[in-house]
């Protein structure tokens, strides 16, 4: 058994009340064995049965459950830092697309990587992302758009997390783009992804959910319910990138097919709002994308107001969000979503972890849940989202083990 | 003499060609010595004189000049994290000022305070926003509003000179706001400021500036004349907070009176840009000020093209921008602002410098500058923008000490 006491608030987020009630308790302790919580509550009624065991001193500092980011794409080969400099210049995502760049370039440099390459280097981010506090963390392919490059991603993550001892749960994404030999076979590749890559995927249970970037650019929502509907008889269930860059329908088509989360949502419309919090959609934010991209923010609070549970994530990846700092989105959740910062810290644990469906192991800090939480040296959660500074000091504590 | 060798790229961000001209050398080495450049150039000219010299490493990385902020209020009484909740929640600045938040809560907890009390958090601060980069800093004055406390903030500002190894600059902001005691006796608080205050500031060379917020909400453009003209005599260079809240003729009035900047400038005119430009005046974006109070962002680009030089600093203060992370100022006058990485890095740099007269010593590495310079962990200045991360592996060397 393992404690940790001297904490001065203990945020627990567990799942009672509203998006903002994180259910503190002062002067707390927890106690843990094998990496499980085994209890929680005010240091002063620490049953007598967890004295002499390993204790760790949370110093008066505050402790937050260790933060879950539910959307990444973040084994990729290459980066486009360069498009950065074109975007900020005015040419628009498609445009960079349409010469070279964007998504294809680095499904080209993701391809021409091999599997241990794309592990290394996924392998030492996943520690910097760790080390932010991010304790557990969703993966997407999506950059390599043939079965062989796929799975060669999916088997990254799979890696990942065996080896790793943050919480590493896969989405197949095959449904990212139509890949350039298939540009005038769309058909085809549908069918690649539904006949080959999804019983695949699904067989060698390489991935927990299924994915689609539902967009003018990509695929229409009639495509989507086949390939979600596939992807529901090999037991993944489905998640949607959502009226990110156009309004059309990506919401409500998530709480038709009964997805476990819709993404992006920057343009969804009310009645999408309406179907969501009547089907139980979760809602995840992803304000670097929108920062990167010049795109609108998605107003949060609009979707909390009417009972959709809103998860905050990072959406990292080579180019609409290249950075994987959590703590930033949530803060750019609060200033530009309107998200109070409990609110957004709710959004970046338990929420996070009900959108890729792991609210049973993390996300929150409560008897039967995983040991991991962070020790924050901050004397509030006002204090922290507000105060953004690159050099917090937090202590990540993951499976029990700082 | 010393020396730092192994330089990928140096960029020196010397005074030549436009705001995105960084002027790099390819494999480049520093000497130099007593804290002062004595010379920059590639590593395989480095003349025969400078052989044999303590030897620092750069490791193949990239090397810039240490950062400038040149808008900051670094001294101030408290932290106002609950107004940032109220923020988001839509209550407006003017609002929560008129229920006792705002400024004047600072003020309150600036006045206090002891001036050992404001040193002791201020120096804290300090060296962390050195580590993170900043090796020259401007500080501002403006929480104290009465003589004493403007003097004994202003003082705080002096010790830091005389202890830190950064620069620092200090500003008379006395014309921040009126304070409670003067809300009826508008004109007695302005003879406050020009009879005693500023003659006070100048005797003691307690400042280099003198600073005033031009605001709808704070002070005239003709009360702005007679007090800026006033700190002229006394030897303080005029300074603008202009056109953030309202358009009222802030960066025409910073051109008349021959301000060195205009900071702000959300709400600029076209008329308030050519006025500036043919003035020489440096306008400084401050976009955390802008993300933390949901205003809009300035268009720095429109500010460039029109042959304005433009500086990015932090505005860090404990209410409309409580965070002194100037990589982040960077990337969202990239994201939101729309310099490219180039221009954001010699805004931080060189304009920096410019917008505080210290474009002599500092801004960029050139010999008889001071030995401040970055070796940063990114292989271009785009990436660095790019993949903005809290944890990049930054050495600063400011006055050639490490």
């Amino acid at each position: 058994m393992q404690l940790l006491t001297n904490i001065s608030t203990l945020y627990t987020c567990k799942d009672e009340g509203s998006q903002g009630d994180l259910h503190p308790i002062e002067n707390a302790a927890i106690a843990w064995q094998d990496g499980v919580i085994q209890w929680v509550g005010p240091e002063s009624g620490l049953p007598g049965e967890f004295a002499g065991t390993e204790v760790f001193n949370a110093g008066g500092r505050m402790v937050v459950p260790g933060l879950v980011d539910c959307h990444t794409h973040l084994a990729f080969g290459g980066w486009r830092p360069d498009e950065f400099e074109m975007r900020v210049q005015g040419r628009s995502y498609l445009d960079i697309a349409k010469s070279g760049g964007g998504i294809l370039s680095t499904v080209k440099a993701t391809r021409q990587a091999s599997e241990n390459e794309l592990y290394k280097k996924a392998s030492d981010l996943l520690d910097k992302i760790t080390g932010s506090g991010t304790t557990t963390i969703e993966c997407k392919s999506g950059y390599g758009l043939s079965l062989k490059d796929e799975i060669k991603t999916l088997r990254v993550y799979r890696r990942l997390a065996d080896a790793k001892p943050v919480n590493v749960v896969s989405t197949f994404l095959g449904a990212h783009t139509i890949p350039p030999e298939f540009k005038s076979k769309r058909e085809e590749y549908i069918h690649l992804i539904m006949d080959d890559m999804i019983p695949r995927v699904g067989e060698e249970k390489l991935a927990a959910f299924c994915d689609i970037f539902v967009e003018e650019s990509a695929f229409t929502a009639d495509e989507a319910r086949r390939i979600l509907e596939r992807g529901k008889q090999y037991g993944l269930r489905p998640k949607i990138h959502a009226d990110q860059l156009t309004s059309c329908g990506g919401a409500e088509l998530a709480a038709e097919v009964g997805a476990i989360s819709a993404d992006h949502l920057e343009r969804i419309s009310d009645e999408g709002i309406r179907a969501m919090a009547e089907a139980g959609v979760i809602g995840v934010t992803l304000p670097l994308a929108s920062l990167y991209t010049q795109e609108p923010f998605l107003d949060c609070r609009k979707l909390v107001d009417a009972g959709v549970g809103v998860a905050v994530a990072t959406d990292f990846n080579p180019g609409s969000a290249p950075s994987y700092d959590l703590t930033l989105a949530m803060m750019l959740a609060c200033n530009l979503g309107r998200l109070t910062p409990a609110q957004a810290l709710k959004g970046a644990t338990l929420y996070g972890a009900k959108a890729i469906g792991l609210d049973d192991r993390a996300g929150s800090i409560e008897p039967g849940k995983s040991a991991d939480f962070l020790v924050v040296d901050a004397p509030s959660i006002n204090f922290w989202m507000y105060h953004y500074v690159p050099d917090r000091e937090i202590e990540v504590f993951v499976g029990g083990r700082m």
